[in-house]
């Protein structure tokens, strides 16, 4: 177990000195308080940091890295807090390193397609700035409104198109990092291939914040594409959308940009939420699937091949969007399935399992095992395109908040045993950080674990970077 | 420096009990030889293994790897030996490990889109299988006839389609890897996300066979292509050729398969060499680009779109494969560039280096001034798409091979400082290995290499697993 010394007032004048007497928040409960959680509904995960620093170039990172290993101190990096895994709570209080100055979009290089950024860019107003090139940044997950690229990166941040653009990692290609003991190194850089020594671009990714802090991300952009189109098809029964999946994919050749799914339970809840049940009567299942492409002629052929295939394989109906309108009709159902379960029951675990695709029919009702055993509701919907599903664990109105709390590890255990027999594992996107590490042992052997663990003390040996995320050591 | 016992009978008798006696190679020139080198030019680099084993079973190598641990004795692994840095060459002697046994292709799982391999199975025999159910694996090199699956993925190997398909990473999701110290670790699987815990997929792909060795992996595939159309595109000079490249993809929306680049001296050479000099006559350099899809009419539309746009931009001439034997035409001056040369002269480097696509204009007359300098020729052909290209350093006739061997070194020097000053690196998909070790500091800095070192020591701490290559311990 590590050994962490106190932020003093020695410390925090050298802080300030490093990173400017404006940009250290201390003694301010009202101030600090925003620092202490990300987006895990459950505040109990909250911790409050003993001092936030908003550090604005790399030499300053660096230069808290090594005054932080010089004094035993901890340090928690910190995006827009929009995580769902407890990854930037400072969970040992010590210093919250916040990169919300760090927001200059560098370079974007349309020759090389390559865009060059600070941490604390915000992942939606990059995406605005590229698109005015006719570009695209296809890595982003659902949460781009308000999430920063460097905690998109360090989470390896998924969303709803991985089965044809993939996952933020695949974009990224290269890294300026301040390593935990405070070196400044750079990885990759503006090239699609780079094989010289290890990736520890790709090693970084994902990291959750635990192996190093990104002070400038190289992000691969492609052409945007200039025709999309939605559909949604719909079906008696999981089985009946899921076996659709891998179909249109081998029969038609068209990858599509993304199939989302909702089960029964989403469905009534979020159709009855929105007075239209009567539209989705005898449904047990849908697909909402989106379509891109360079001609929209194309992708329109492509939506109606899809459309068809479904159709001769046993759905009950299919509706491709004609113009802005019906594209809202068709995602109003899924955009407030979140919102039409939180009108139930505003306690809820939102989880992001992921098994293999063929594996989601099994998975449907070994949920209605559990949900019967642990008396809660899980809804699930998400990503079938990749496997990604928001199995989410909804309290019943009826039951008490102390039955709800005592009950929530067993089903997550339960959720995750399942999981893993299906061949998946327990988080897709969200990653581990604190909310997920005890069960980490569910899903990963105690050599594949130490494996880790050796890494990280390899780059970290007095773990003071972000500590007790992922893994306790 | 790491200190290594040697192969002795007891070991010898060991090794037999855990692999078999007919898996063991041992005292036998003319049988060993082959297991000394892989496919670099120059057989300096050879060093004999004290033994060859092939193991069949993860078991197998994993009881290898804790004897080899236990009596300190170096271990090499090796796929098909094809490789071109030196990776697969026992430095240090001691166990020569090959998975040509391992050579299952346990399962193609057509509804998830993914395929377990053994390491030892052909790239090109996979590819086969997985065509017969309209799928594809699209992450292989150009070597892929002889290639094994284990290998690309420990050299991350590239290839002509990274600008649209990514290397082979991309397509791995997952690995059984024995950790140098002999553990049986599985990381990710059948899944596109999964970000439980570290990428340590991602840090074993292209690690050169320095962190462990992989007994399965998990391959993405892709639905087949239903057509492919290579069109030639004619430029006076390197500069309008590549300037061609991003004003296709930002221009017209599409991303080729591949955009293959030839500059003037190796067009020169190799259409003499074929005796069609004439065709390419005041043509500085061409592009030769590849595009695929799902639809034969979108592909050829999309080829006149590219055509019409670089004739729009001084392309001399631009013509579409109509058929095989077109085909066979545009590709003919690209094959046969390396034989042609070899014609010439046999003592050559062949590299792989890798630049910002916008600065290979740059990169040419720098290769010219470097040429002149050193007396040797610097033909430049490859991956324009992606920036990597082989400038290969071939001998002139005239000099003589004490000279050649004087000269290389600082050929080779020169060459990766200028390509470090142009934002590139050593290798895009060739590896360091032995070759390019000691070449490493010029384009990582000693923090970035140490970072490397300090993961390879956490893992292997006796550094017995492929021992010398990327950088000395």
């Amino acid at each position: 177990m590590a050994h962490y010394e106190p932020v003093t007032p020695n410390i925090i004048y050298e802080l300030k000195t490093i990173v400017g007497e404006d940009q250290v928040i201390f003694n301010d409960h009202e101030k600090m308080e925003p620092y202490s959680h990300d987006e895990v509904a459950d505040l109990s995960y909250a911790v409050m940091p003993a001092v936030v620093i908003k550090p604005a170039t790399t030499a300053e990172v660096s230069a808290v890295m090594k005054l932080a290993n010089r004094e035993r101190i901890p340090v928690t990096p910190r995006g827009a807090g929009s995580g769902l895994s407890g990854g930037a709570v400072p969970l040992h209080g010590g210093i919250l390193l916040s990169t919300e100055r760090m927001n200059r979009i560098i370079e974007i290089d349309s020759d090389n397609l390559i865009a060059v950024l600070e941490p604390g860019v915000i992942t939606n107003e990059f995406n605005n700035e590229v698109q005015k090139e006719g570009l695209f940044f296809a890595g982003y997950p659902m949460s781009l409104e308000m999430c920063f690229i460097g905690g998109n990166v360090a989470e390896n941040a998924g969303g709803g198109r991985a089965i044809k653009y993939g996952v933020t990692g695949r974009y990224i290609t290269g890294l300026e990092v301040v390593l935990p003991t405070g070196e400044i190194c750079s990885f990759g850089g503006k090239r699609v291939k780079d094989v010289t020594g290890y990736n520890m671009v790709q090693l970084m990714v994902g990291s959750e914040g635990t192996l190093g802090i990104f002070t400038k991300i190289y992000v691969k952009l492609i052409p945007l594409p200039r025709a999309k189109i939605d559909m949604m098809v719909l079906f008696e029964d999981v089985q009946s959308a899921i076996d659709a999946v891998p179909l249109i994919m081998n029969k038609t050749g068209i990858i599509p940009t993304g199939i989302e799914f909702m089960d029964k339970l989403s469905l009534d809840t979020s159709s009855k939420f929105l007075g239209e049940k009567k539209r989705y009567e005898n449904c047990g299942a849908i697909l909402i699937i989106e379509v891109d492409g360079n001609d929209p002629d194309q992708v329109r052929d492509d939506c109606l091949r899809i459309g068809e295939l479904c159709l001769d394989n046993s759905a009950i109906d299919a509706f491709i969007a004609d113009g802005p309108a019906d594209q809202e009709k068709i995602w109003k159902v899924r955009r407030h399935v979140a919102e039409a379960f939180k009108a139930i029951s505003p306690e809820q675990s939102l989880e992001d399992i992921v098994v293999p695709v063929s594996n989601i029919p099994k998975l449907m009702p070994k949920l209605e095992e559990l949900s019967e055993k642990h008396g809660v509701l899980i809804p699930c919907y998400g990503h079938a395109g990749d496997g990604n599903l928001h199995a989410t664990i909804v309290k019943k109105p009826e039951t008490d908040m102390d039955s709800w709390k005592s009950i929530l590890p067993g089903v997550l255990k339960d959720l995750y045993t399942v999981t893993r027999e299906l061949g998946g594992t327990i988080s897709g996107e969200h990653g581990i950080g604190h909310k997920r590490k005890s069960y980490l042992p569910l899903v990963l052997s105690a050599d594949e674990i130490e494996a880790m663990k050796k890494i990280k003390i390899a780059l970290d040996p007095l773990m003071i970077l972000n500590p007790g995320k992922i893994f306790d050591l």
